[in-house]
């Protein structure tokens, strides 16, 4: 019996609910069919463009990404724009898309687990769950105590950062939150759940210097490197599920964002 | 050289101007590409899915409709609505759509002067003109006095209705007001014209009993049967701007409500 | 003892308790005084001025009705609207002003009850119960399969209607769900609760594709035939209430639109 | 040939144009028929239930007020409230209710004019003048240079104040702002203008600190005190137009409040 | 071990809990630092200029006022406004502020509780208790029955009040609301709680006419004179809670109105 | 004769007119006193606490800065938050506080012309001007045409940034638009003006993606790089129209955030 688009949503669902998702979030299947029958599936951080077209020439019949497919809903579906280019070719291909975006942040096992895991933490722990079972979106954890400079190394080295933006809190590292893409208005949950260090990205201008107010070491690690860890532990789940199915990971997506 | 969905765009616009919609309103290029080259073009009413249908099977690679392929502004594109239905099916062929909504209506030798002279009303002149050129919603034109029933069959013949919903205003009728669609809304207007009979569609309870207390006659001619006149005055417009197309109207589009 | 307004209006909220009423709406004594002995109510599904001045006429002290005399507030009480003419002339003959409106919809054994019952339903339910007691919008009931031109045929005849508007939703009639008045909008709602036919009032162009579309038959029967039923029904619980009362319906208020 | 209510509205409309009110203000026939035969007048400086009954016992079709029988929209009109109570007793007896408010306060020769000219100030001129011919809200003239204790015994006994509420600004009486009733927001508008004394009514506790702090003299003379003086000159001016009505200022109205 | 500003505020936060005050208010340190030592505290109802002056004056570390320092969120703190000048005063001397506004109206034994025992109520209750432990806005209580004016003389005696406005609603003097302030808006409230008498302040035209007209004795006794004898009370329990501190009552703050 | 706040807030404003401002944005005196006799000026982008104190170890009387002091308008002034611990700190030394903000960045020889000016730009123009005389945010310019790598070691050492974060849009340098601070939502209006770069700062994920999707170069140098090159042109406008003040720009203020 085939594997539907229906079926790997439920999959989907089941590793990251709906009801974990900020209020304007938009998840879900977002384009096309829950009766199209699924042999590929490309998994990736984005749903843009080269990642459709990446899609379509793949053969996949369904993407899986973190980011949603449209956040502002469109008044038109038109090439004008890249949102419009990218579900027009979905559909001339007959790809699905689905999304797990807030709800796979704050999901047990999903991003900011995965980035706290991948940057070595130990005695992980949600700064501020909710629900039974408890959900929640920043994680904090363990290092042994060590220079700014010294966890600056590991987070670029593991995460594999072009480069860092911080601020220097004044502090040894002992206990780091992180929050994966643009988390920085989580500095003062960060702060009271006894953090020394918080790891996230897109940080502004006032934000780094609230930090320095506050004398948190805040490290700006970039949103595709805080995120991108988890793409491979969701196609591995997913894979796990469909044992039939082909899944894979996007080639060509990577960061645009460099450095110099 | 080809013609494209972005010339044809253009002549829509010259025959209905955007700035004369309402505010609420979506019209234009909703889906495709402008610079798809374009042979075969089918105007229809609504973009409904049987529509979008009967383009793909034709081969058209245009729609121009009246109603707006989109107007709730949609948070996904899948077919568990009608317009995602629609807009999937036209996007894996490759069509594009455009519509002219109340733009159209409100254009000179648009959806209302279509309507009242279809009815045969003379003297046609615009209850509210505004701008320079004039556009407005409502028409009003003057008939040889006649009873009230003289005029009903007069409506239902020329648009061919099964069937009329009206108020007696007690009046002969000798000046008609016409607002294609849901314009009941605008009776007090077609009073100040100094009209004794309106003709409109979707007219609801409440607005019947206004007509009543007003002392005009007020006849619900149908939405699809006040409007779909206008199609084949499009569709000549269309053929005479770019002869070398095929334009088309839907031939299995009609309203779907019926009376008994 | 004399029976006066405020007792009445007990016996109506008895009957349709305020709390079953949509957060829009108006209900209750809108003209007059709790204190005013009466002898005489008048009936009627609306509030118009002829139903005022039929109960002028005859003397009533009090009319009750389904529709609200006000709802849009209004900013002074003259005779250029006929919402001020009806109010001067309740107050200009002493005469007070009860409604049930949407508490009365909702209510076990009110306006939707009877709708299902004259429309002869078996095993009615709510659709959509709330409460306890239960009370609810929508009711739904089961009749004997048969063609949508039967039951179509059934629905016109029990409640007089001068002629029906419908969508062949292409499945025989099995279980049909009810709203008296507007209540398209509930559509979904029937369709979850299994019906095949929906039967309501005031439906609009888009409403009839959406059955289309859903695959339900949907029929506009009219407001007023829709919710008329429950008139005599009301008259009769107050008669029983107040033995010593001359409760009468309406003799001059009908529906001011016709088909044609 | 009978004058009308709409005689009279126009009349009164050409003393106190409505374009001069606030925007949140509700002013000219709030109550009755335009068309109804008037022979009596009652004026009075509010439509209270006791005026109302003062007009009806004196044969009154119309009275004419400052404030406005209606000021927030009434959801039902019953002897409840006595808003209810007055319309209900005008409908009874077919009185008519005629008002102008922020726009009698504006207009040259309204409230503002007629209270300047009552304390006997000179070269009275408008704060803040708009619109062509010129019209405001606050009014400010000259007095011959006294203390304030000097100027307080003017307020009282020209005004017939059972008392005054006032701070001391420190500064002797030479240029003074009106506002009648509650124009207290007025102070610095009253300070722009070169005013060392505000006479206004309804001062709230922070107001006369405000005034204080300013070092400017704040009167509290009462709202009624205070706007009252233009009855006889609003009634003198229709009994001039209207020549063949009686005209009367209302005899049992006055200020409910008192001092001890 | 010295007493510091957060000491104070924790006393006076067990006297009026935050919890108690009204959702728009503002309470609680709005001025200066935790950790300042204190050793002199001046008590006033208000924190405007000429307390911060005598507070500055007399050394003191502390302001502990009724009134907020803060009440619309400034945009910036100069000297062109009396707050601006106000905090300027505190800042430069390190002074802090310390308020409890509609807390202490609300908290058992607050602000309206004084106000009750001060006029002689017996039996003082809340006319609508919250919360457990209870507390509420008004009070009300019995007195001997007498006239208004022998209860009139009362109030203006104990409140030591320079003259009182009032309306007679046509009662004698038997069980009396209070409510310190601007509560005229509780009228009702007293009226349901069996009051025939109600004391308050910052009365405006249309209460005192709404009192006349619901017949309830109405007294507007001032904002200062119904408020300020809880500041000795409040000094009297800092004093007892910390023996080692100088406690004292603003000795030039009083009201800055007058009557004439 | 002395130079006061006033004097110096009026020169400012010669520099950068309020009415240039942002709606949203709070600029001119927003701390202490017209009035105060000025000697020294510390001008510095930021007021934060540092600055202050820096200010106070002068012996400055007046800090002018670019970002305003007060942005959220704030319920207190306590040392719990870096907001209030620097107006605490200015009032306590008796420093006034002045700023320019969008004001500055939009006048003709403000932040952004010092932007361009610095970064080498030839032909500058405003990308959207407004008014008369002409003001607006963005200034776009040419410079010789240059490898996008090239372009960005100039950037880098003209601004002294540690780090930069960039897209490469697939061209070459050849016009520049420049907005410092975050001014990454100007992006359609600098390609509109012809360009194919874009310096500015507080760059977000879904803008270099934007960016690369629109096929411009976008890169941000900083918020403080950006913007902090035009402290040296205030301080030099101030100190040449108040020779006789000692102007000087802040010694220990600079960026916190670090690259790694």
């Amino acid at each position: 019996m085939m594997t539907t688009v229906a079926d790997i949503l439920k999959c989907v669902e089941s590793i990251a609910p709906p009801y974990m998702k900020e209020s304007w979030d938009n998840v879900g299947l977002l384009c096309g069919s829950r009766n199209t029958p699924v042999t590929k599936v490309l998994v990736a951080l984005d749903p843009f463009e080269q990642v459709c077209r990446e899609a379509a020439d793949w053969g996949a019949e369904l993407i899986v990404t973190h980011h949603p497919l449209i956040f502002q809903a469109p008044k038109s579906i038109t090439d004008d724009t890249s949102v419009g280019r990218g579900i027009m070719l979905l559909c001339r291909h007959g790809i699905s898309a689905i999304n797990a975006h807030t709800n796979l942040d704050c999901t047990p096992g999903g991003v900011n687990d995965v980035l706290a895991v991948t940057l070595g933490l130990e005695h992980v722990q949600m700064t501020r769950p909710q629900g039974d079972p408890a959900y929640g979106l920043l994680r904090c954890g363990e290092v042994a105590e060590q220079s700014l400079e010294c966890f600056l190394t590991t987070v670029k080295e593991t995460l594999g950062c072009p480069g860092l933006r911080y601020v220097d809190g004044g502090k040894p590292v002992r206990k780091v939150a992180v929050g994966g893409g643009s988390c920085a208005g989580g500095m003062l949950e960060a702060m009271d759940a006894g953090c020394d260090t918080f790891v996230t990205a897109d940080v502004k201008y006032n934000q780094f210097w609230d930090a320095q107010d506050l004398g948190i070491n805040l490290i700006d690690a970039g949103h595709f490197y805080t995120e991108n860890p988890t793409m491979p532990v969701l196609a591995a789940k997913l894979q796990a599920a469909f044992p039939g199915l082909e899944v894979k990971i996007s080639e060509n997506h990577r960061d645009c964002m460099k450095f110099y």
